[in-house]
């Protein structure tokens, strides 16, 4: 789409690929000294070698700085950080740990509708419970806890809801949640014995003004040690999203908070069969978390940088979210964050016949006839789940801003002629 | 353990990790040749795009026409090439696709034993039926097809094997497998019905002079349309054995055969759950497939570096078969390929009951001796498996020559003084 990678990263990943660059000049040398720092801490200072199951020390201590930084000083402990292949593989990971049971006492996992399909196909791999519990869409998605509760409690009548995913900021809704709704979902988790997942992998992507991106550890710790000290989380981040936006690398991360020493030994073991991450992807996760500082030398390029992405980003939330409201039969919440709109669409009951005569799903229907019209691939809602009789689509707003613009208008027009020929 | 990266593979990897350099004059230019084609092939030409979840496609197509020139001629389609997360990924996720069943219909996975103990924990994972054949430690470690076929009968009468897993080169045996064996192998597998998993990622690794690395692949269709039409195979290799060593990376590739279309789309629903294998590692796999040829720039430096680490591998093989054959109480079969020994070591009685009292296996116990008084550390044949009241261990002959010798000799004076301590 367009986004260039970020210059450090990629100089700090190439050294360590390729040592012999330590000596060229046109290195900067904040990217060298990171680039060696990584390599002390990888066996035979090489990327081409495994790294210990968990992940190389020097990059989870550094993980573990980031955290303890970002939540203002909440501790956060290296032993307690799991390096990942990209996010995705730490929640299949620690979701295999959590499941298990067979007839009523198998494991119910909580996730939001609209949910990110890794859930549902991971969930289903396992053969647990999938509990959907829906976001609120006429309060800009946001998750309600009164709504937690009945899925949870509907949810026990034939299985043993255990594990409660968040997305947050959220895909593909693009809500950022605030800090007293995570605090009521954390007090339900500690009422109903619920281990958290807090998909995080968007804390970079804040668009709204009136938002701010709080870690569920952090409010965690904030609500103080009866639940600090009782509450299971796992948090995820990688380096496929933010303003890095390298999801070749597979880099990630996964922190863990009470873990039970028997269920961390279990993790291990499974960890070690995949034997490591990808250390390449490990060493770019490394500039993530340690990223340059004011007076070396690559930091004002790389805020820069990072800043010219991230805008970039939010004057597109804005412009899509404009767009799409001005467009009858389309309505879109704000796009607080992440990278997603995930416009609700009106479609015509002839259009809904229609889809029926090709055994499609009506959104499946109208994205297939865009894409056919006019080349533009968007995912239909029900790939996500919706509410029955709803209709979305999620589309990605990283298409550069003039693309973006001529696309939207391509969409209006296409929506308009959809109402127009099933009037 | 010493062994430097190859250059050209990692001048790649940095060139497509960092563009940059394409214009630096001190990179050869066939290693920015290949730079360019796989970043053309890329999203974005970059590493950090996801790639097809079965991999990037110059890459497959690659690997397709290194398998035609190592087979000599038998054709290879980049449709049937995977690209993995090291060969691990793929056998874990192909396993996952052939296991099923409850009951007498519980999948059995037939594996070699001794066996790389990745199979057992996926088989264990999976809820699969593990199902043993002993390879013949008085025979150098050779798969007998007549144990082959009264493990299968014997499985029969409890679940339903299905999968025929073969280690060649062996890991931890390092035996070669002949011509002739594998083609017993393949006729079991028709006439059962058996899908053939061969584990192939030593197949560089080939020490002794009397043997040849056969693929599976080339075996089955040189005995003929029957068979090449028919039998059911899955085939792995990566890039972190060989002369290249470059494990941290996470490449690998799985070529199928004879893979049934429901099948392959299962498969490629479950593998674009985890989006994409690290495109780094695709990177490096690539080179693996596509090295110099003669003529071109870098071609002198990378046979040198290559021949050099087989070289030395083949002379620590035969070293380490002479030097554990002079110890009274350890017997070893030549080390024929692949990068370990596994000597069969004399535990005497009293050794072994003062083992239970640790509550040990004796192997484990004697690693466990050996490592306290001399901080070698090798792995317990129970880790592998072994023929009932056999013992054994695992060491890699990776150090160099020289370390080696003390490391050896320091092994036998400690089973010399173990003989004695316990006699």
């Amino acid at each position: 789409m367009g986004q260039q990678p970020i210059t450090f990263l990629r100089q700090v990943v190439a050294l360590c690929t390729y040592p012999d660059l330590l000596d060229n000049p046109s290195f900067p040398k904040d990217a060298k000294r990171r680039a060696r720092r990584i390599l002390e801490s990888c066996s035979g200072q090489s990327l081409g070698s495994y790294s210990a199951s968990q992940g190389v020390n020097c990059i989870r201590e550094d993980v573990a700085k980031f955290i303890e930084k970002r939540d203002e000083g909440v501790p956060a402990h290296p032993d307690n950080i799991y390096l990942t292949t990209g996010a995705s593989d730490g929640i299949s990971s620690i979701l295999k740990i959590l499941v298990s049971g067979e007839g009523q006492s198998r494991t119910g996992v909580m996730i939001p509708i609209p949910q990110y399909p890794l859930y549902s196909a991971a969930i289903s791999e396992l053969d647990a419970i999938q509990v959907n519990y829906y976001l609120d869409e006429e309060n800009c998605w946001a998750l309600d806890v009164n709504e937690l509760r009945r899925a949870f409690y509907r949810a026990k009548e034939y299985c043993s809801p255990k594990v409660l995913c968040i997305i947050n900021p959220g895909n593909p809704t693009g809500q950022v949640q605030s800090k007293h709704c995570i605090e009521e979902v954390i007090h339900f988790a500690l009422e109903e014995g619920l281990f958290l997942l807090a998909d995080e992998v968007y804390q970079d992507n804040i668009y709204s003004k009136s938002c701010q991106f709080y870690s569920f550890k952090k409010v965690l710790y904030d609500m103080g040690p009866e639940y600090f000290n009782n509450v299971e989380l796992a948090s995820f981040h990688s380096t496929s999203k933010g303003y890095m936006g390298e999801c070749g690398y597979r880099g990630g991360y996964m922190e863990v908070v009470n873990l039970h020493p028997d269920i961390t030994a279990q993790l291990v073991k499974l960890l070690s069969v995949r034997l490591c991450p990808p250390v390449s992807g490990q060493a770019a996760m490394d500039v993530v978390v340690n990223p340059p500082q004011p007076g070396e030398e690559s930091y004002e390029q790389f805020i820069r940088e990072k800043d010219a992405i991230l805008c970039n980003l939010a004057e597109k939330a804005e412009l899509t979210e404009e767009l799409f409201n001005q467009v009858p039969g389309i309505k879109c919440n704000p796009l607080q964050g992440a990278m997603y709109a995930f416009p609700r669409i009106f479609i015509p009951d002839k259009a809904i016949e229609k889809a029926k005569e090709h055994q499609m799903a009506p959104d499946m229907y109208y994205c297939m006839c865009l894409l056919e019209e006019t080349g533009i691939c968007v995912v239909p809602g029900s790939g996500f789940g919706q509410k029955e009789g709803t209709h979305h689509f999620r589309m990605t707003i990283l298409p550069p801003v003039e693309k973006l613009k001529i696309l939207l208008q391509k969409v209006k027009d296409f929506h308009m002629r959809f109402l127009e020929d099933y009037a």
